[in-house]
């Protein structure tokens, strides 16, 4: 039986499948304490039967280096009472036989589009996703990238829209990309959340602006064939194709691979792309 | 017998040697046109037998991914006869049995600091060349990134400098790192070659304050656990220092890879990194 987990800020999902990505059943519950989570987790699995291999994709900061000594450990994080649980050790304890693969959980989803999404076939794909904050997954030469830890996208640093005096809200770096164009900088920025927002509001040209800013960034050091942005967000009408039009422009014409349109798109997937993506893990090989 | 190539724009490297980077014999002479530079480097190796395999590491656009139509072809550069021309077709004439192994110079320098250099032993590793342009190889969980066609470092968009209204040099983005940073900037910025101020000049902040917020966008996408600064321009003292003071500065404690000091460093093969990273490419199996 070939299982997998996305463990989200505010929900997980469980799930049996195959490691093709194709779901058999999943079930959906809020997160909750690290402890109740995986015990509603294990408790549905063992239902199900003995899971031989599990793909989990976490949120943030984790450590997914399985040559780290605190493999599976959440790391420092605001989210309450989780920061230097281990995801692992109660699922390995569970089921001492199994495989477990970890990965993040917008490098699952980026696995996910690039297989049977947004990029189906491509080799070189990043999933971004703007929620609260802003993350991405990037598919590079056919692998995810990790490196030290693993990417934290949001944090690039940008010009900044010369008209535009905002602050930013990361409380790191002020005016990062996720300090400027995340949900909580749209929310702070214009008194309003992003779905309040019709979509010939000035705030999506910003949004667009700081995003191809953002996959310039990308075209530089591990550069996509296609960029899929997903996340709450990214639903906001047009905001894709306003996104590829401003990187045209910025791009001027030096990376051969932003004519290939489309180049911005949606993710296909919807809310299945990470469960499905821990799926894949599971057949990734070393 | 193991060889390789360097070919950088104004001049070529050719060598024999050994897959771990061992120099056995090297020629260095100028780049002159793409038929008499092949010419002379198929003559000299010529002279020291047939070689089974050889690494090239060349200057770009190029095309180094093996599966393309056009692998082995110099891409459109300003570089006069240069563009459309075949580096591997005369090679694989002169050598038909040779196996080639084609990389960017910046990806080969990056291989031979990371195995031999100034970040040995560590599997996630950038590194910058600072001259006349801004390039970067990265490697990332022991591997060399490509992606579509490869990363092009220089052309990231960042942040001006709140005291800087300099236009920036580059043809196509004007302000990016290589339009604010690189030698061709610091020469028409400051009317002074860089070998030309002195180490207390403001220049070297700015180079410091560009090159660190390059640096995190390398943190944000493909993290290096060591960042190599190479090149003529790096060669300023305390540059390197400087860079990795305002990084951590600008990190704001967000990436634990920065607080392993020293995390900028000068390359440590110096002129050898690149035809030593060129040996070391026909180890790399697939």
């Amino acid at each position: 039986m070939i299982s997998a987990m996305e463990l989200g800020g505010t929900k997980t999902v469980v799930a049996i499948g195959e490691s093709d990505g194709t779901l058999i059943e999943e079930m959906r519950f809020p997160t909750s304490t690290p402890e109740d989570t995986l015990k509603t987790a294990i408790e549905w699995f063992s239902r199900k039967g003995t899971p031989e291999a599990m793909g989990i994709a976490a949120f943030g900061p984790v450590q997914i280096n399985p040559k780290a000594e605190n493999w599976g450990e959440m790391l420092a994080t605001p989210k309450p009472n989780w920061s230097g649980f281990s995801i692992t050790n109660a699922l390995s304890e569970a089921f001492p036989e199994m495989e477990i693969t970890l990965e993040t959980d917008v490098n699952a989803a980026c696995l996910a589009e690039a297989r049977i999404g947004a990029a189906e076939g491509l080799e070189n794909v990043a999933y971004i996703t703007i929620g609260t904050g802003i993350g991405a997954g990037v598919l590079c030469d056919g692998r995810l990238l990790h490196g030290a830890l693993h990417p934290e996208f949001g944090h690039v640093l940008l010009p900044r829209k010369s008209d535009d005096d905002f602050e930013g809200v990361c409380p790191f770096h002020g005016d990062c990309l996720e300090g400027m164009a995340s949900g909580s900088a749209i929310a702070k920025r214009w008194q309003k959340s992003g779905d309040e927002l019709p979509p010939d509001h000035p705030a999506w040209d910003t949004e667009a602006w700081y995003l191809a800013h953002g996959i310039q960034a990308l075209l530089g050091i591990a550069p996509p064939e296609r960029v899929v942005i997903g996340g709450g967000v990214s639903q906001a009408e047009g905001l894709h194709e306003k996104t590829e039009k401003q990187l045209i422009e910025l791009a001027g014409g030096y990376f051969p691979a932003v004519g290939n349109s489309p180049y911005v798109v949606p993710p296909k997937l919807g809310q299945d792309a990470g469960i499905r993506g821990a799926l894949m893990l599971t057949g990734l090989g070393c």
